[in-house]
């Protein structure tokens, strides 16, 4: 029998009880005025999230699929995206262009460090035939936040279309879709929203759902056309048992006082966890890090597979380690889901014992200090 | 508040209680040794009701993202399929055939008939070139099964690969994939499996694997390669609250004897419905009727409307109309997912009411009767 496994990843996260148990009622048909209803009712509250007015598809997928949405509809096959690659994510903009047969222009970022929006400047102007940026609001693979409100201006100047990949943070990073001119931002279901993996969500500006009309790559699923001419029905049989949780959650987020709240919550976890880290003789991956996942240098003489073990064998507590060339290098400490502040700080505890059991020098009871340090700068209802 | 609704549709199916109980419960992340131990225990029973030893890929997507994916990693541009087009969903091939703008040669069939292996074989000699013949085991819209084992010899003689939708119907209609040299059969999760939707499934042959390696479609999402390659791990992430309930769901259908004693059930209870039907002095639509759903002509003087709301409102329970053309004609009874014998004659009963009070000529019990002596003579064990 496995063990019991608390989740501090960058998703999936945990769900929380009362959640798993909307999903597990009686189903109902999908074609229905209790649909309807159903829709209607998560439509309202999911805009709140994506900061818009405007249309939002409901696919059952994974993020992955939502991204393969934004390609197939957005895109001509004449045309030539700039595409920011800083990660795993990043890159997968680039395959999914590829796969695609679309040329794109990467703008290469060393993963670790945020793309600047003065190069994303620097690449509309070498490629005036660019009328896409595809970027990431968080890149996962290293825990970096990009600064999309800057970037979103100069996407403005260019006369350009936006599309941010915000699978892993929206709820969590702050977006400003309509504020900020975002056109199209995409999320995922196992991460702020708190429910398991299966639904993915692809908002879309006036300006974008223009855009899909003059498209001309294949696709059928993902054709976004038939998900904004059925709405509140989708073109195919929706997961409507995850659709009856994501309301549930959404409602939870709405008493704990709107996703503000929540996002203000996952940067007090993010950043009393940055604290502890260093204060323990750590170093941060990331030059610019966001409230989903903290990312941390494995440091030399230990292994990243034993930090990991240790956790789920000794804590049960699942963080994540590095993927691609990063695999043994950096450890990722999740901060969304069902987590609270008392679970934040004894994951904090947990490393600190799992860190002096493998040998790493530093003062044991030094970053449980320095995140309540953290903490208790900050005001009671933030925390 | 809405009213409690029973499913008597040919999907979504009413879920058992034990199966979502089973996915309300903590989630566990997909890259870990609990996600492997899971899909080993699924793969080792699904295989069974595929009747294959071969390839299964699990997709997060409703069962038309598996079309899609038939159509985008089996065929070359080049290719010219066959396509059964006896119903909606038969047209679905077409229309994916079409959306990747593949050249296809349709088999135009009446709604409610089913297509028969000389006109399979007719298409193949018009069609030399075809290399692929598509179709469904059973036609949802029109509640029609065809004879697969019979189009399968055809296609085995003209070496060329047979695919077969089983979305609505795998586990309930027979097919036996590796003895009749079915090459791709594909299913969904919320007909014979009992979860809620949100899963689909492809399973290929080794010489269907084969073919995959030669497509030149554009994918990504649905790239079959990738399931292959990464199996028991997906490429993306999974929809893992609803394989938790697949498996309980697969050990359900175990428990009641295995896939063969589920198909009997369902077909003892369609069975009794035809009898049903037809003492009501009513008109079943299909000429050759599957256990899936019983399909109905709405006879003259009489609204579907009104059938179907009465049904629901009065009776608790949800049956569905016509699709595209035959809507407002058609009436279609499930009999899959949760349903029990109970369940299957109280619904008859009720049509006998609900047909009653709106004013059709037969006599009340009628309908009863005939399902009774229907049941009757069955053994024991077949009920």
């Amino acid at each position: 029998m496995a063990k019991r496994e608390f989740l501090l990843s960058p998703g999936p996260v945990n769900v929380p009880r009362r959640v798993a148990l909307a999903g597990a009622q009686e189903i109902f048909h999908h074609r229905s005025e209790r649909f309807q209803e159903l829709m209607s009712d998560v439509d309202g509250k999911l805009k709140k999230l994506f900061k818009t007015k405007h249309f939002i598809a409901y696919l059952t997928s994974s993020g992955t699929g939502a991204m393969e949405a934004c390609v197939t509809n957005l895109l001509k096959k004449s045309d030539e995206p700039i595409v920011v690659e800083g990660g795993k994510f990043g890159q997968r903009w680039g395959e999914l262009c590829k796969a695609f047969q679309i040329k794109y222009h990467p703008i290469q970022i060393e993963w670790g460090r945020a793309v600047k929006s003065e190069q994303i400047e620097q690449a509309l102007r070498a490629n005036p035939n660019a009328k896409f940026v595809f970027t990431q609001l968080f890149e996962t693979s290293t825990g970096t936040a990009y600064d999309i409100e800057s970037i979103a201006k100069i996407c403005k100047r260019y006369d350009v279309l936006f599309v941010v990949d915000a699978i892993s943070s929206l709820g969590i990073v702050p977006l400003e879709m309509d504020k900020w001119g975002v056109d199209v931002a995409i999320t995922g279901s196992q991460k702020a929203l708190m429910i398991p993996p299966g639904l993915a969500f692809v908002a879309l500006s006036e300006r974008a759902l223009k855009t899909i009309e003059a498209s001309d790559l294949p696709k059928y699923y993902w054709d976004l056309k038939a998900y904004k001419k059925n709405f509140p029905y989708t073109p195919y049989t929706p997961a409507v048992s995850l659709l009856i949780e994501l309301n549930e959650a959404l409602t939870m987020i709405e008493e704990e006082g709107g996703v503000d709240a929540v996002m203000n919550k996952c940067e007090s976890f993010a950043r009393a966890t940055r604290a502890a880290i260093e204060a323990m003789n750590l170093k941060l991956f990331s030059e610019r890090p966001g409230a989903v996942c903290t990312t941390v240098q494995v440091p030399a003489g230990i292994a990243e597979k034993d930090i990991l073990e240790t956790l789920r064998n000794e804590f049960q507590i699942k963080i994540e380690g590095g993927q691609d060339h990063l695999k043994g290098k950096m450890l990722r400490i999740g901060h969304i889901g069902d987590v609270l502040l008392k679970d934040a700080l004894g994951a904090i505890s947990a490393l600190e014992l799992t860190f002096h059991k493998l040998g790493h020098r530093f003062e044991l009871g030094a970053g449980t200090q320095a995140a309540l340090e953290s903490l208790s700068e900050m005001s009671m209802s933030v925390r």
